[in-house]
């Protein structure tokens, strides 16, 4: 690599370090502070190297473990969006594409495209890599809401079954990480920190 | 892996949230805001991902990646030291030694043992993962400093030799970083946000 590619690869650096304002609607485990993106992603590539063994599909670690390092920074333009949000789509949305070509576009070309396409990969969900990645995403939040008295399920009155038919993600990935992850919701519900509306259908 | 397996990583994973309140004294880009360890490894894995190329050797990018993520959870018992601090020693202490063997110890043994081999190595710098490991750590404070107006060197006062001899270890992962923060530095002392003490030897 030349010098002109590590000037671009710093500007992309520099440009990265906003992740860390992006304020998430969770709060780190057992607390009152919000998470940010950045602290976010680490964690999520910690739990991906820890858990890699759950995945029912072999993967590919080192591409999850890139996924879900960059999965946010396409929210530095387009923000946050809460996953109970009914008003907004969670979907590839025209904002994330053209914030992706701009953040990493500051990268050399090739590698831009490189990084771009493991951002679609993420976002499509379809590969192994893709599935147990999400998996991880939808995890931690689960973990942190369940340490926080209810956490954003409290605090926004989201009921279990919204909750359960965002985090069924995980069986896409991993069938224990699953199987403990309906046991917390159940736990949950049974503490009485998640609302089970018992019309809606079991 | 099994459900006893699942329970113990869960309570690493929830150990380890501890790492966002480790406070850096450096701080974020052209911010007053300081980094904390847990946004200091996401930016690094990044950092690895993206300057991979540069690399003198050709590195197992996913130890590298590993490594920095994991490098300073010891810190969570063990506390920052700041690398100018001139009355702790840097080397791998007894205290952190502890530290790797409580915290990685939550896990199931066969992954401690994995996890403490991959931080033995960051620490002991002697394989060219570690190297270029070792180098994003140098590498991404001098970026936030030349950043921030000189940042820690000018906020406790440290002479140009003393940053150089650090920042050195840069040239073992990579000629064309090393190049560039050798640039960097020079630059830092004409701006005058970097003190350089012309009696010492140059």
């Amino acid at each position: 690599m030349d010098t002109n590619d590590l000037l671009k690869q710093v500007a992309f650096i520099k440009e990265i370090d906003k992740l860390k304002y992006i304020q998430r609607r969770t709060r780190l485990f057992q607390s009152d502070r919000h998470e940010n993106d950045a602290e976010h992603s680490w964690h999520l590539a910690m739990m991906a190297l820890v858990l890699a063994g759950h995945s029912d599909k072999p993967v590919n670690i080192l591409k999850v473990v890139q996924m879900v390092l960059i999965h946010d920074l396409v929210e530095i333009d387009a923000g946050d969006t809460f996953i109970y949000d009914t008003s907004k789509n969670h979907t590839n949305t025209d904002e994330e594409l053209l914030a992706a070509k701009r953040i990493f576009g500051l990268l050399p070309e090739k590698q831009a495209q490189e990084f771009i396409a493991i951002w679609e990969e993420f976002e499509a969900g379809n590969t192994d890599e893709a599935k147990f990645a999400r998996a991880m995403d939808r995890f931690e939040p689960l973990l942190q809401n369940t340490s926080n008295n209810g956490g954003t399920w409290a605090e926004y009155d989201v009921e279990y079954h919204t909750v359960y038919n965002k985090k069924k993600a995980i069986k896409d990935g991993s069938a224990s990480i699953w199987s403990y992850a309906e046991r917390l919701l159940n736990e949950s519900v049974e503490k009485g920190i998640l609302r089970k509306n018992q019309d809606a259908e079991d």
